[in-house]
């Protein structure tokens, strides 16, 4: 066992080489993190997103693709397509609050003006 | 060339079974359907998600899984969870709103009460 192997490598049972692509973003001490990406994208296909994008990007790479398959893991049928669709709902609620208490005011500003033009009557 | 293989047999070069697990979902007729999902995924990792999933869920998870790859598609570094920021963000903006909405018409209300306590005095 090479303690310095990064989880993703330790999870494939290999030599965790200098050039690592994996090794940066998946320490050691968190082998939950890389076995979910491979769970639901495969190593392979992580390996190769991440090959294909700027180092500067990778790190952010990684968050966005634990946070899809974290989310797919747990709701298997929506994955985080259901966030979204909650998120909509939630939007679509309070963009309805906020017409109806535009609405609101409207009507008491009318209400307001009409009260002053009787008084002056 | 069969025309009935569906579009996940076709893009695999194989002969689509009877019971294929693909077939239901990605019509001939849509070949990109399935090379968005498989460019993302793999064939195998869908095909195992499909089978674990009972096959009333499997028309949703398809689409959901299509969701997500088309978004990884075109913004590699963020996918879907792009848009889940851009919703949150979205969320934040009409919660503001709502809140500066909602005290002014507190003030307007506290003005009102002090006018009309005025008018009595």
């Amino acid at each position: 066992m090479n303690p310095k192997r990064c989880a993703a490598c330790r999870y494939l049972r290999r030599r965790c080489p200098k050039d690592c692509v994996f090794s940066p973003y998946f320490p050691p001490n968190n082998p939950e993190k890389f076995a979910c990406v491979h769970r639901i994208y495969g190593a392979g296909n992580v390996s190769k997103m991440l090959q294909q994008l700027p180092v500067q990007t990778r790190a952010e790479v990684v968050e966005s693709l634990c946070f899809e398959a974290t989310c797919r893991i747990e709701d298997p049928v929506y994955g985080c397509v259901g966030i979204i669709s909650l998120l909509q709902t939630q939007i679509q609620k309070t963009e309805n609050l906020l017409a109806r208490t535009q609405a609101e005011i409207a009507v008491a500003q009318t209400k307001h003006s009409q009260n002053q033009h009787s008084e002056f009557m």
